[in-house]
């Protein structure tokens, strides 16, 4: 089950610059920062009322950040939804006809399990679904 | 000030489809639709945990909606922050050099005053602060 939204992925290029903006926008501090080496990207998070604001920049030219923002620059990449059971919820969703970008949940930032879904069956919006580990 | 997330704006086609996609994604039913006139705009929100999920199709070739579908193809079109105050927080994001779509508050759905900063000046992400009547 979708219990809740837990953040928002935003695709930007250079992690510094772009938290010095929304510090700037949110008028607070960032509340997370994080490497997540099986991603290539750095992050940086704000916690807006309990859902985290993701600032996500390449570490490499082989990140699919690198891949979006040479497509479409800087802006909204993925919402990310917390579940309580990703790999059953996958399940699910492969049954409706949604198709998935993970089968198999991994691990990404915040100590959580994810997954993705493929924007081509989702609306053209790319969704997470995270739960902690 | 900013305190908290109230909805995440989808740009769809057409609104009877969406929903129905977005059923069998969210497993839930909508919680609330609406036509905004001055937008041109039909909405079907779905609530996840507090936060709307809000699809929105254009009612007209004019409007905004429609010009991101030209251009973009579906997905997520905006970000909208719940301030206290909208009219405080717009000075306060105009004196800082964040670029304003509108620099009045105008009427938005759900009974809100809403207005838009440009997304040229927030990282590619277009925002919208909204504030309860």
């Amino acid at each position: 089950m979708i219990t809740s939204l837990n953040h928002i992925g935003i695709a930007v290029r250079d992690i510094e610059v772009s938290k010095t903006l929304y510090k700037k926008i949110f008028g607070i501090e960032t509340f997370h920062t994080e490497t997540v080496e099986e991603q290539m990207v750095q992050i940086a998070s704000f916690n807006i009322g309990g859902i985290l604001i993701e600032l996500t920049a390449p570490t490499s030219p082989d990140s699919p950040i690198s891949k979006f923002l040479d497509k479409r620059g800087e802006g909204i990449h993925h919402i990310a939804f917390k579940s309580d059971n990703v790999q059953k919820e996958l399940s699910r969703l492969s049954e409706e006809g949604i198709q998935l970008i993970n089968s198999e949940p991994k691990d990404g930032a915040h100590e959580m399990l994810i997954a993705f879904l493929h924007p081509k069956s989702t609306g053209g919006v790319l969704m997470e679904l995270c739960q902690p580990k």
